[in-house]
């Protein structure tokens, strides 16, 4: 983490790179979870059944041909050699002196030195070796559970890649779906719509405690932040309750 | 959600509802990733094979043993019933009116209210139904890649799961490790016996740029902060050095 001449920038998404993994179903999952999130470039060091896997490609969700891409190597300082920056995961305390980053500060880091960067997972019997450990500048790690801390390889790439993605520009899955509210004045004829046909039936009993009443109402109805559809359909069920059981039915029928 | 008469409190962690979740494997990973962060509560809304499932228990790493409770329930609405928020997981619009959360967000409407929460999670062929959602205040969703926005169920759990923990006051998995700094005056002793010995080499060269050479020096070294036993180590290194290829063996070997 040296102090670049270069003007920070977005950097490009960090390669994941797994040492010594043993499971392909667990590669293949890790794959998935990386396009989820917009990581692509993935790095795997020694695996041990070799590569490709078909375990790999079953559970990737066909991640492999959508863009991750796959690369191979046979020393964890090979699999590193073009990068700038490189966290290391782990969630076991190494006296090591390295600083220690969660995962939304290991991303906000590698945005605002825009240096090309690796993550480094260990394989699932033990996680990466002190020696893995001793390339990176720092250690990142997760607010697990002191007594249950072990994650699966997949489930550690999962977490790091969706607070990538969380802390990217990237957007969330869809937009705010909300309709704007109706104007307040649609909302005000409703509740009054509704305090009339209450009205009628008798609700408001003693009279002095009507204002008390309308209150109530209105204070839990308001916070519906009701559409111009919503107000609708409401005025429409009052109606139909006004008429009584069975009439709005007929009613329609013949209109 | 309504305006609670009772104070804000740190809520307990969320109930994990998966609606009929088909593989076991997915359930077992669920509950692992849960306790990995802190959740306890897993409730199955009819799981197709049923339960207790072999397949899960295999992939739970020990979980349900070491803390993850499992009911099982034959309706939503049950598994819901004591619930007073409920979050609705999906990564595709649904055109309902219902506000939009992602995982922080959520988590930190769950801690400020207090309020016992559910969050929904829908099987592996097309997520939560349009009347699942229905029963939920909100929808969560991630920044997840829009052509590639399938999450392993598990995996969705677990965005959610590493979420809750970061943003509760739970600790990362261990403390900072580091050693303090040394004394300002140890690294700059170290430096001039690094620089009298460089000297002494012939290292500065022409004499005119000495000043320079020294400073480009000492701004690299200055960064890597260093502790006590660092500095001890470095001047080791730089008397053995002194003292010339294989000399430094024979000294120790005599001293």
């Amino acid at each position: 983490m040296t102090n670049s001449a270069q003007p920070p920038i977005n950097a490009a998404p960090p390669a994941i790179v797994l040492v010594e993994p043993q499971l392909g179903e667990n590669i293949g999952s890790a794959a998935r979870v990386m396009l989820n999130f917009g990581l692509v470039d993935l790095r795997l060091v020694a695996p041990r059944d070799g590569w490709p896997n078909p375990a790999a490609e079953t559970l990737s969700a066909g991640a492999f041909d959508a863009g991750v891409g796959v690369s191979q190597f046979d020393q964890l300082s090979d699999a590193i050699a073009d990068r700038k920056m490189v966290f290391a995961t782990t969630a076991r305390p190494r006296g090591m002196q390295k600083p220690i980053f969660a995962p939304h500060q290991a991303t906000e880091r590698i945005r605002s030195s825009g240096q090309a960067t690796a993550i480094l997972f260990g394989g699932e019997k033990s996680g990466l070796s002190n020696d893995d450990i001793a390339f990176a500048d720092g250690i990142l790690t997760y607010a697990v559970n002191p007594s249950f801390s072990s994650l699966n390889l997949a489930q550690a790439v999962g977490v790091f890649a969706s607070t990538w993605a969380a802390k990217s520009d990237l957007p969330l899955s869809f937009s705010e779906p909300l309709d704007p509210p109706a104007p307040r004045i649609d909302v005000i004829r409703m509740l009054e719509h509704f305090e009339k046909e209450l009205d009628r039936a008798g609700f408001f009993f003693p009279p002095e405690k009507t204002s008390l009443m309308q209150n109530n109402l209105r204070n839990a109805l308001i916070r519906a932040n009701w559409t111009e559809q919503e107000v609708r359909t409401f005025r429409g069920a009052i109606k139909a309750l006004a008429i009584g059981r069975g009439a709005a039915r007929i009613d329609r029928d013949q209109s």
